[in-house]
């Protein structure tokens, strides 16, 4: 009995776990299910999962028929809508990769992607016509651009950049395709960070980690999809999979409803209203639209039950005003592009959902609890764990099977003994909930303490005359740094400094109340909508900060 | 671009799906969630997700220093409890396998299936002890048998019997072991099924196949576990790894209720209101039983929302009365031992769930519909699938990485064409919706046409004086075959053949109308409680029809 046996295998199928098997199985199963697509031309298109399964087949025998191997890129700029989910399909179906651009971004940052990754064609919405202009002749890889629209919406473009419609690419196909199955370790996406530091760095998932991670959003304690729930991303499609929802409706049934372009308050909650939307998915920006027209109008939300909540910080107030306003679920969220992106969700465990309601908003404010797939820990200085009590502070720390070991291009692992480091600070309490204080680069360093420039920004946000607010660190002589807060102001509302620092009082620690305050008229942002720290720092960096 | 390029692989992290993360996630996410067990001495246990995985890991520890090697197989047998939990983890989790025996079958049975499994080490619960003496002698090979008890609670075995008690081996360890990452194509676990003709045949699940259900059997339109749930098992955990939950529940944070032997309903209930269990899953038979102890006592559970019935057909009166008298949604479902088990969940979509209630009623009084992970076909004699229209009747055949690819210890694949048959019969509906028909040898073929015994019997149940029924082919010289009712009248009631088969006028074809009636005081049943269709043909095999 001593001696070594060959390892015993269990006798399960090998089955891979294929991005297409969740569209199949849709079409299979929920074939009579809704998409609901707004398009850019302004109207409504539906169909359903069987259609999008089909017209994902036949996208796929027109790009082999282009020959486009198994491997290459090929590149999105697009809202969310059907003709994106089908490229989803239809290029990951067959080995292909489907990368994402963000067209928020600068045409030369857009340009420096497409050609960072070879992508061999570029789909797009019409909208983006005139940014195609400016890409094509710095792009001279790309072997064709193929428009979201038949013939008679094509844009016209300058003459030199090869065009074609995606219907008539279509069209010459009849979507008699199996699905071949494919070795789950292949690229399925490829998602650039939109780094407010560098050059963009591709995060390239494959298709094991796509399927696992839309296992992994769709329980209950994530975004909880069933085949009753009509879910919504306002999250783009451009941005990390849409959060993977884009992968969880299909594998869930759930009806999927794609706003395209139109992300103000009134035609997201329009729409919503019209498809019966049970749950939807977005950044703290969008949010505050559509809570703003909900108000402005007088009107509610008659079907919707949730809402998740990540991308930035959501500011505590917009969690109580969907649950106390309109009784939708908030829940808070965080996550990155390099882990697919679901890290963290703020929802409470029963003990928890037990105690009084002030200590439950506290941890609902917080960026939440790992969900199965995800570990993380945080870290000192040291690289030694630190424990998990609330106050002790360090660089967050996470793995899991749909975390990146290292990005495209790169030879070098990004990880640190298996682990990826985050960038971000963060606490992690008894509970096991994570809150961020602070990217790590964003700490403020004050004789010789940290401070968290997020902590002072929630603080200036809950001032009634306060729209927005950003911390940032000015060199302090005898400090080393000091924070300073750049405010705008809501809309004719007045406040002073001294008003607005007076407001600390009580709320911080004496020291970590700001030494000065600008108010600017807005504040830079990032393509995806987070703060642009970077330029604000270079903005104020010759501030001088008055005498204490 | 014509040449063939490399693969290109995911930049993802190369993390396993390994048994023992589930656990590992619970201790450190949920550490201090409750598992409360009724242990066979009649007490509460109660520990958390922490406890669970040190002594899982001092299990693992001692084990290895008993020399089991990765591949090994354990036995047990016992109820749903810590210990036996531990023991899932314990064995798993460094590699071996942990086979669960069900302690209801023959001990010839139990004996030829510890032997064919070549299992080296047997746990068990101290009910089993008389069991244990009189497999000892037949099972030469096993190693040595562990007692889940302490040394004062060991019960006392013929001498010749190498026994230890679970307690004092785990003394011996300190619970500082890291679970190694596996292969995550090993063997997991080892469950028999319980065939009704032949040897049992094993089916040996790997890690990846255990996890990959674990996710399936969380997900919203299954179980719909979350952190806020506390589950408990009826099923047995010797019976397809309690169809998950064991799995289910640490992954999602659920607090796990295990009922030891208790499974009547007077003890499941008060178990369930003692430990505010919100979700329940088990076999028609113990249903039965709480329904009854409910009505009986005039009492109604206050915190269970949820019930999946399953393992064999569930009655209809028994969906409406946990909905219509206790406000309990009940979930019928469909599965096998080869297929981990969760093939079907009979959960609508939001369409459905707008029809009339009759029409949501019949739905799901059906198998159900598949979960992404699981695909279905009917097929016809001729072996092409048939249509999905609710009427066509064929063999079900299933596929997905949880259903086995062969059988253990057998060479040959048991799959055609990729699909593993079931043995059942079944339709499928335009909704996706699978009913079973019947087994494929219980069909009863009549002039030619098929006739399903499982549809005689659920009307024949539907009449208030029939306690049980089972329909099972006679001899018949013009037909063929003609069916044959056997049946158990309830206690008191009274009732002929005659008014029995007047009860079928209106309710199936006229042809299909038994031709006869047998009245017994009780059927044949399997290990696992269902209806033992191969005895009963035995036993009515020389039955004569009477005359037309």
């Amino acid at each position: 009995m001593n001696t070594t046996t060959p390892p015993l295998l269990g006798l399960m199928m090998d089955v891979p776990l294929n991005v297409s098997s969740l569209i199949a199985h849709a079409a299979r199963h929920f074939g009579d299910t809704e998409i609901v697509s707004r398009r850019v031309e302004g109207d409504l298109h539906r169909y359903t999962y069987r259609s999008c399964d089909k017209r994902a087949k036949q996208l796929a025998q027109a790009l082999i028929a282009l020959n486009v191997q198994p491997g290459e890129r090929i590149a999105t700029l697009a809202w969310n809508g059907y003709r994106h989910l089908e490229a989803y399909y239809g290029t990951t179906g067959f080995g292909a990769v489907c990368h994402t651009v963000n067209p928020r971004l600068f045409p030369e940052q857009i340009a420096w992607i497409i050609n960072d990754a070879s992508d061999s064609y570029v789909m797009f919405d019409t909208t983006f016509a005139r940014l195609i202009d400016e890409l094509a002749p710095r792009c001279p890889r790309v072997r064709g651009w193929i428009a979201f629209a038949d013939d008679a919406q094509l844009p016209a473009l300058q003459s030199t950049t090869p065009l074609t419609s995606y219907e008539t690419l279509l069209e010459a196909y009849d979507g008699a395709f199996d699905w071949p199955l494919l070795d789950e370790r292949l690229a399925s996406y490829l998602c650039y960070t939109s780094g407010t530091t560098g050059n963009p760095k591709g995060a390239l998932y494959s298709h094991r980690s796509t399927v696992l991670h839309a296992f992994g959003a769709s329980l209950p304690d994530a975004m909880g999809l069933s085949a009753r729930d009509a879910v919504l991303p306002v999250v783009p499609m451009f941005h990390v999979n849409a959060w993977g929802i884009a992968h969880a409706a299909p594998l869930t049934g759930a009806k999927l409803v794609l706003p395209g372009n139109r992300l103000d308050g009134k035609s997201l909650f329009e729409l919503m209203e019209a498809e019966r939307v049970t749950c939807s998915n977005g950044v703290p920006t969008v949010w505050l639209g559509l809570l703003d027209y909900m108000k402005q109008a007088g009107v509610r939300p008659s079907t919707l039950k949730r809402t998740g909540i990540g991308g930035s910080a959501c500011p505590p107030a917009m969690l109580r005003s969907f649950e106390e306003d309109y009784g939708v679920e908030a829940i808070h969220g965080w996550g990155m592009t390099e882990m697919s992106p679901i890290g963290t969700l703020a929802k409470l465990n029963w003990e928890q959902s037990q105690r009084p309601p002030e200590q439950q908003r506290r941890l609902r404010e917080k960026q939440g609890h790992a969900i199965y797939g995800v570990d993380m820990k945080i870290v000192g200085d040291d690289g030694r764990e630190l424990p998990w009590d609330g106050v002790a502070f360090g660089e967050l720390y996470v793995r899991g099977p749909w975390v990146i070991e290292r990005y495209f291009q790169k030879n070098d692992s990004a990880l640190v003994d298996g682990w990826l480091p985050t960038g971000d600070v963060a606490t992690i309490d008894r509970d096991g909930f994570m809150r961020i204080t602070d990217r790590s680069k964003d700490l403020i360093k004050s004789g010789g303490e940290w401070i968290s420039s997020i902590d002072l920004e929630n603080v200036a946000i809950a001032h009634p005359a306060v729209a927005e607010a950003a911390c940032v660190a000015c060199a302090h002589p005898k400090w080393c740094q000091r924070p300073l807060l750049v405010i705008v102001r809501r809309k004719d509302a007045e406040l002073t400094r001294a008003e607005l620092l007076a407001f600390f009082a009580g709320k911080v620690a004496k020291w970590w109340i700001p030494d000065d305050v600008v108010f600017v008229d807005e504040l830079p942002h990032t393509a995806t909508g987070k703060l642009h720290k970077l330029k604000l720092r270079e903005m104020f960096r010759e501030h001088v900060l008055p005498p204490a």
